[in-house]
């Protein structure tokens, strides 16, 4: 069996998921609180992996002992959880553990993923959502966010979002299926939240997305761009990406259950 | 004139509100930005003393030039507030200016001050409620929330507040009015919130309230004790202080509107 972690981290202060030499990263950190755990070398495979800065509520991990496709231990699960959590910082959290068959990937069994990004639109910035949300110091007005939302629609379905990719990115097929997208004041009222799920996303494809909602929460484009934008397949003919510190991995959804 | 500053900051990383030689204050942070800002020293008033770790969602203080019950500035009102987000830190953010008269004190015009305590009530800690809010690792019910909120309806009122008070605090008269206490479950589902409003608030008052209220929660005491509790004006009756983190101050009401 393999085991599966529910992971929730904040970004700052990391170089993203994926361990790499010298830097400090999510992975990295899972990899030491496992060996620190089960006593030996662990392999950790993510669902996805998120740039710096970038924030989980709900990131899926499988652990594995190193070089094999299972892990074995007498480590009750119900004593994992909180095992990881004393091991890890306290910006990393392990909030929910699984055991499911070898088979199982975290990255190719994904049937859908949601992110979230959160705008937070007063002219001051809150010192609560420092590195949690991207500071626009304009008000977006009612009539604003609901040509945002309107925009957001036109991302919905099976398209070519080449114009949404970071430039130099090596994938061919940037064909995805956007299951929904929407634009709303959240429960906070100095946050707008963008939320879209696909069956998966292309380099910055959230962070371009919504830097192209902006200019036209801005009145700078119209909702009705959007298709237009999406049959160029040019990247230049979308906003900018917008920064790192507002997008959150929302939820991974897989074909069966596995919390 | 005087210069009033409406401000926001999270208590992490400050010992508190006042200035201490050699250690980093909120008060300290704005007496340099000050500094920074009109070219010579300025004398800063808080409406409040916080401790370390206690967060603001709104704290009041007065700025005047050293010595003097005034401060003379050329810096237009509508740039004050943008140049000091720029002078302070990250953690800490001025969000409204005003002006007002000489005779204005932020702590003695207070005619009423609201704090809230918060507490996440999930058994993993989430990465974004660290040092934001109190973890209490054991879900609150719903009918334990009654209860706690029953208890905290008893603090209402005019009483002698000797059992909520500090152990070593030198206040004689420990009478407050209490104009309201609640608790409910917050915006955020995993949170639990105490919300009190009085007219003056003794040492550790609120975070003694809060650890005898979750004593409450967790069945250890009854939402009825907590008038005896009040009458033996003894601290040893009363539950332990919850920690500084889950604290902020959250309004700031004077006579006359400042704002």
């Amino acid at each position: 069996m393999k085991l599966v972690l529910r992971i929730a981290y904040l970004g700052k202060g990391y170089n993203g998921w994926q361990v790499q030499p010298g830097k400090l990263t999510v992975q990295g950190e899972i990899c030491k609180a496992a060996y620190k755990l089960f006593g030996r070398e662990c392999d950790v495979t993510g669902c996805s992996r998120t740039d710096s800065a970038v924030n989980a509520n709900e990131f899926v991990a499988a652990v594995t002992e190193h070089g094999k496709p299972y892990l074995e231990t007498a480590v009750p699960s119900e004593k994992i959880t909180r095992a990881f959590c004393s091991l890890l910082p306290n910006d990393i959290c392990v909030y929910g553990v699984a055991w499911v068959d070898e088979s199982f990937h975290p990255r190719y069994d994904v049937e859908r993923k949601e992110y979230v990004y959160r705008i937070f639109d007063r002219a001051e910035m809150s010192p609560f959502e420092v590195d949690r949300a991207y500071h626009f110091p304009h008000r977006l007005s009612d009539a604003a966010i609901e040509q945002m939302a309107l925009a957001a629609k036109h991302f919905e379905g099976k398209h070519d979002f080449t114009s949404f990719m970071a430039q130099g990115s090596k994938i061919t097929d940037a064909v995805r299926n956007v299951y929904s997208a929407d634009v709303r004041r959240g429960r906070d009222e100095n946050i707008v939240e963008f939320t879209v799920s696909a069956d998966g996303f292309l380099y910055n494809m959230v962070r371009i997305m919504t830097g192209t909602l902006i200019d036209v929460g801005k009145g700078k484009r119209s909702s009705e761009d959007i298709d237009g934008i999406i049959l160029t397949k040019d990247r230049s003919a979308a906003g900018e990406t917008a920064p790192a510190c507002g997008l959150y991995l929302n939820r991974v959804i897989y074909k069966k259950n596995i919390f």
